[in-house]
């Protein structure tokens, strides 16, 4: 073992405090600390404190067996971000369930000055969630903006945190490499990315456009809405929309899937022009 | 009450037996038996039953205050069926734990006679899945084919019963009005499908042909693998590959919103001729 792994023995030890219990917990209240899980994102993580953005590594808890498959990750981290190992016995009770994966970070979400929306490129596609407090569908939204290359998600305030540990763990990473912002009011957020010239298309299943056929634009925001309730009728009112043709019936997609499919066209879209 | 409402007051009650601890166990194994939640479901599983299908409903379980809520689709099932009611401590005992929908049915599979490949229709786009093990993969592949209107799913032995509790729920009912077939070798599933003029294309991030530019053919079959291990070689190499163009990168897309995705774009390819 190298002198900069700390061997952890006792589950109760105060160094790996943040680690406990983690299905039970959430840190996100905590000046932005999260979890991340497993090699993929630890790699990202670890990418991009290196790149230093909006996210830092803090610690890293490993279980034994894995840190050689992990070596070349944590090369790449400062030599101050301690890297801490246990046993499965000890780490199966730290973290309160049996996590046969065994890599685990903490990080911190340190957003950068200045508002995202004055950051964007001239030419951009982002995708705006209002409403979207389930955790799977928060991080599926992540994944899906990655895959299509989308420059940046928001979040209105009645979304919930994408650094919950689920949504992490769905976005595979994502949420480390997509820029986002959350909090806010919807209407105001898209009113100030309309005044930035975005063309606002909220997705609907009774939106006036198929998701094909909206104009290219050099700016393009997507909005999508929660399942069940739909986006607020204040925003619906206000911007064009759009829907994915589908077969009649009582459901429609699953937003995460919506979102995909809607991100898929908009892209192809975009690239038009 | 009613005379066709049975009150439930004791949670070990033999006659409510299949709904107890639905949590921890699966039914599926049991001459075809599922569990369907909530009152999008229950009103399919109505449907399917009235309509003679691959589908009957065997007993109703309602909280006592859901009994108005869903009194049209009570009327709508055979006089036969038996609707048992319970309080919530009583229910929360049967099931084991919280059910705040309150909306419960036992409902049976019984497909017909003859081989599902051998009823499509001469246009048909159909979707088959290979080692499907996840059962919110299983159920969103479900929805999805409901939206787009596939005519069928195909589903080998790998992959895991689309009646399991969590994949039905997922895939809001949509098990009940897919027909499907489970079982076998999917390679020589997809062999039988080629006989019978389907264009097999099998999905995959290094597919040779962009998804929306695969030829129309009157028939169509998608082929989906899971997320990690994607498709065996021996279906790969046998048959032609479509990808998705998305973002270079370690992570693909998620096999549902892939799923919902490629279908998207094969339903319009379809319509075009």
């Amino acid at each position: 073992m190298t002198p900069r792994l700390i061997a952890i023995d006792n589950a109760d030890d105060p160094e790996i405090a943040e680690f406990r219990d983690i299905r039970e917990r959430d840190l996100t209240g905590r000046h932005h600390r999260f979890i991340a899980e497993g090699t993929v994102v630890l790699r990202m993580l670890a990418e991009a404190h290196r790149a230093g953005g909006d996210f830092a590594a803090e610690k890293v808890l490993l279980l034994r067996n894995r840190v050689d498959g992990v070596a070349d990750i944590l090369e790449r981290l400062p030599e101050d971000v301690p890297v801490y190992v246990a046993e499965a016995d000890v780490l199966d009770r730290i973290v309160g369930f049996h996590l046969h994966r065994g890599v685990l970070a903490l990080g911190r979400r340190q957003p950068r000055d200045g508002a995202l929306i004055e950051r964007l490129p001239e030419r951009s596609l982002v995708l705006v969630g209002c409403g979207i407090s389930n955790h799977d569908n928060a991080g599926s939204m992540f994944r899906n903006a990655a895959a299509f290359d989308a420059d940046a998600i928001f979040l209105d305030e009645t979304s919930c945190d994408p650094l919950y540990r689920k949504a992490m763990r769905v976005s595979v990473g994502s949420v480390l490499s997509v820029p986002y912002e959350r909090g806010g009011d919807a209407l105001a957020l898209l009113t100030q990315l309309a005044e930035r010239d975005f063309a606002i298309w909220t997705l609907s299943p009774r939106g006036e456009v198929d998701i094909r056929s909206i104009p290219a634009s050099g700016r393009m925001a997507l909005v999508v809405g929660t399942e069940g309730e739909g986006l607020p009728q204040a925003v619906l009112s206000r911007f064009r929309s759009a829907r994915i043709p589908q077969s009649p019936g009582l459901d429609s997609l699953n937003v995460a899937t919506a979102t995909g499919i809607a991100l898929f066209a908009m892209s192809s879209t975009a690239k038009r022009i």
